[in-house]
């Protein structure tokens, strides 16, 4: 086949097209093209950063598909986590083609698509590890990992230039909670066919040695309730961690706990794994939360969201007492099965202090175990695929850079690694790989209702306006005469404290007063004009009283 | 003397009130009073959580020293960090009584009061180690303790009542950079005489054993510059660490290489170390920024501010490109000298995948230690001292509560263990100690120029407009005859981007139109009404359109 490959394809090459991912966290998506068909992997969203006032969610500029509209075949996502399917929603909108996923995935997805009222009309099908789906030129085959959701999967995707494997986000799990652990050996027998390039997941690149298995937390847990046994127990850990769950469970049921679960994302995660058959939950073990008060409290286990320390989630609220059912305090123990993600260390430590201050034993060390393949399991991975080319995914750049090093270390040649951008096409065949040229991409941010409709401009004016406030120069002019009618009055919001600064915004009143009426003694007309002298005026002003530099906005009223 | 004290005072007890730190990290400042004298020991500031939009610090109150200023001798200050120190200039302002601190602590201080032209106006005593200093009825002794900078000093405060113990921020480092280790035979003296209260520094009361020695670095300079004899290294380290420059310099000095020092307030304070003899640079060594591009690159070292990801500070600036006189890329390597401070994970993350982007080599592992005592540090203390009662000081609440714990392991009684709140106020002597009343406390917000003008309100606005922007709706009315004379226009800032959302915009002016005409239709005259029912209608036509909460001002002009 390889031979045959490469007699009829001298000239076609596969271009492997980042769209996300890879400046920022999260948002994967990638496009793999192949003269007129494209398939597409992943779909994901990522988080506003910190500059991005007042945005919800950030989906990837899907420009080049758009463009590109009638090869696209169809998307196929490696697992259900918001990284990789959260933009499909919004996606699926501008461009409705099929979706390829496992049973959880899908799920997990269709969940979303009801949501978005879409669920009518995306084309679905849930496939079967081992199970290959032909997509134009393409065949993309799903292969069974482990990950710290259930129905994981890595693909192998067949091009008529090779054979591409795209491992999604994994670990090696010899033991896993629930179904097999990964498939190394088809890993392997397709290294022996001969792999193109491998697309590894980089996340713990940096780190050494291998990720332990999520049944280490068994015996954990169990350990954790015999120490705990006069205590209500209250783990916070992701809500698409299904296994986690499953395992929190077996231990309550040993120890004749109730389980109640708690955050609308877990309730609904759970709910789908269940009725998929990914969980199995011993009968009256699962309680509704309004039954919690019929228990003692020592007889009681509550796993809930809000591990991260998001403010909004049901931790949160149980520790400052703004939820309806639930109060953390003397007599709980909580337990973080979770580590923080980056940026949310802060959050995490400010919620762990209020549980402390309410008086709950608090434990969050060792009780959590990663979802991605250390430094081991990636050379394990290479070793059994032995790809030509090595193209590190998933994380930052220092993460890529230390994959990069491991494939370097296990004798792949430099100018056969690429660390892509998001943009980049990779254009690649058996006898060469090269970056070609560059496709539009970028962010679309969401907020509320509006996908798009906040840019730069508008992020710009959001971080002035937080920074020092607004004020507003309002007047009415006699478009006439000239003549001032009406102001100039100041409106200020989030400058300063108005009751206590009186004096200031009434000096401010009058600078402005004598520089408008300067102007109109000397007949300028020009409002334009008008306006720029009100803003340098007042914000000079402004600047020597204050040392601030508030957003200045004049209004001029024609009458 | 103790006999003695407790026939004279059988009915005075000491206070010791917090009037910050504990709530928050950094703004560290405590009030002790006994009868008519108070001293304070430290005065720091503490930075902007994220929800304080635009504020530069943030410093305590100290409406309770103001209310008692007849009894106030002195500020007391361990140590020249900004959480100990940053306040001064402000609240000397407002409250001018002497400053105590030993030789550098007093450098630094004095540098700040400089800027804030105060230097003319305080009185200040520069304190050597075992000297003790009549404070009313206080004496207050320095002892010589180590920390991540030089002259920290530990307090004896000798009272009517007893002695407190407060070790300022401390570890015990046996071979220190810089002048002696920690004077244990001190505090094991002052144990002797009987300690009434340990208040002993808890920031790494969670992290078993010793922290290492200062000196331990030195070899590990030595190693990575071994290591990268070929290009240029850039060290980013804490400004204020003299001892960790002083190793750098030597490193630097014995590989032949010349030292740049960048960053204001690095070089302001090896400045001052150098003024104070608290820090030797051989001669020849030390360059300025200017004779840089005189050197070969693998001559070089530049030692930099920027350790902790600041985006306007020195290393950012070179990652960036935005720095005048140094880019950093290929051919440099980049060590963090520093470890991330809570909070600041992300934006450390951030340069360090940036420097990599650049072509650099960045260490980020095993080139710090921290200047705060381990557990086994603290159990040393403890065990030198024999408090009768423990006051776990520095750190969050999860921290207190560790020291607690070792508190309680060593044999301190659980009632005699106080985690305090700013404001309480604990009176104790040799019989008793309880919380017996609350001070007022808080935090005055600095923006600028202006101090404690930013408040509740302000902020609460910023937020909102950083959320979601502002509409504001401006219209002229007749007073006379409530005639609509022009508009309502509407101009928005931070809502969406005004070009490519005309049409919302001029529907939403057709909605406020109908609903004022229909407002003056009605005779309503009062402008309050016609104004609340501007926000009203265009909030629900808003919320309906975009799911978004713009604040909305609206504003009327009488003509």
């Amino acid at each position: 086949m390889k031979q045959n490959k490469k007699q009829n394809n001298a000239t076609s090459k596969l271009k492997i097209i980042p769209l996300g991912g890879l400046e920022q966290i999260g948002m994967n998506i990638t496009a793999f093209e192949y003269e007129d068909s494209i398939v597409v992997v992943d779909c994901g969203l990522s988080f506003p950063e910190d500059d991005m006032l007042g945005v919800d969610l950030v989906i990837p500029d899907i420009t080049y598909l758009k463009n590109n509209q009638d090869k696209v075949k169809g998307f196929i996502i490696t697992h259900g986590h918001e990284d990789h399917i959260g933009a499909l929603p919004y996606v699926l909108k501008e461009l409705n083609v099929p979706v390829y996923a496992t049973k959880l995935t899908m799920g997990i997805i269709e969940n979303k698509l009801t949501e978005h009222n879409l669920i009518h009309n995306v084309r679905r099908k849930v496939t079967k590890f081992g199970q290959n789906i032909n997509l134009g030129c393409f065949r993309i085959e799903f292969i069974k990992t482990n990950h710290s959701i259930v129905d994981a999967a890595a693909l192998a995707i067949y091009s008529p230039a090779g054979i591409v494997v795209h491992t999604g986000d994994f670990k090696v799990d010899y033991t896993p909670v629930y179904g097999d652990a990964i498939d190394l050996q088809r890993f392997a027998e397709l290294g022996k066919k001969g792999v193109l390039a491998l697309m590894c997941d980089s996340t713990n690149a940096e780190r050494p040695g291998f990720t332990p298995s999520e049944k280490t937390l068994g015996s954990v847990f169990d350990t954790l309730f015999e120490e705990h046994k006069k205590t209500r127990i209250i783990i916070a850990t992701f809500a698409s961690n299904v296994d986690r769950v499953q395992q929190i469970i077996n231990t309550a049921y040993k120890f004749g706990r109730k389980v109640v679960v708690e955050g609308r994302s877990m309730v609904n995660i759970i709910e789908t794994a269940s009725n998929l058959n990914r969980i199995s939950i011993p009968d009256n073990t699962l309680i509704d939360i309004e039954r919690l008060k019929n228990y003692p409290k020592d007889k009681t286990v509550i796993i809930t969201t809000g591990s991260q320390g998001e403010s909004m989630a049901a931790l949160s609220r149980m520790a400052s007492g703004m939820h309806k059912k639930i109060t953390i305090g003397k007599g709980d123990t909580v337990i973080f099965s979770s580590s923080p993600i980056p940026g949310n260390e802060k959050a995490v430590t400010r919620i762990i202090n209020e549980l402390f201050k309410k008086g709950a034993d608090v434990i969050f060390q060792d009780t959590h175990v990663s979802g991605h393949a250390c430094k081991e399991e990636i050379k394990l991975i290479y070793t059994l695929t032995k790809p030509k080319y090595a193209i590190p995914v998933h994380g930052e750049y220092k993460h890529l850079k230390a994959q990069a090093n491991i494939a370097m270390e296990l004798g792949i040649e430099k100018e056969n690694i690429f660390i892509l951008n998001s943009g980049d096409v990779l254009s690649l065949n058996e006898e060469s790989a090269a970056v070609t040229e560059k496709v539009p991409v970028g962010t679309v941010l969401v907020d509320g209702l509006g996908v798009g409709d906040v840019g730069n401009v508008v992020l710009r004016d959001r971080q002035h306006l937080a920074e020092d406030g607004i004020l507003i120069v309002v007047m009415s002019l006699d478009a006439a005469s000239c003549e001032l009618l009406a102001g100039p009055d100041i409106v200020s919001r989030g400058f300063v404290y108005v009751k206590e600064s009186d004096e200031l915004l009434e000096e401010a009143r009058k600078v402005i007063e004598k520089a408008v009426l300067s102007c109109l003694k000397k007949n300028i007309t020009d409002w334009g004009k008008i306006k720029s002298t009100i803003k340098d005026t007042l914000g000079e002003f402004v600047w020597k009283k204050t040392k601030r530099r508030p957003m200045i906005l004049p209004i001029i009223m024609e009458i």
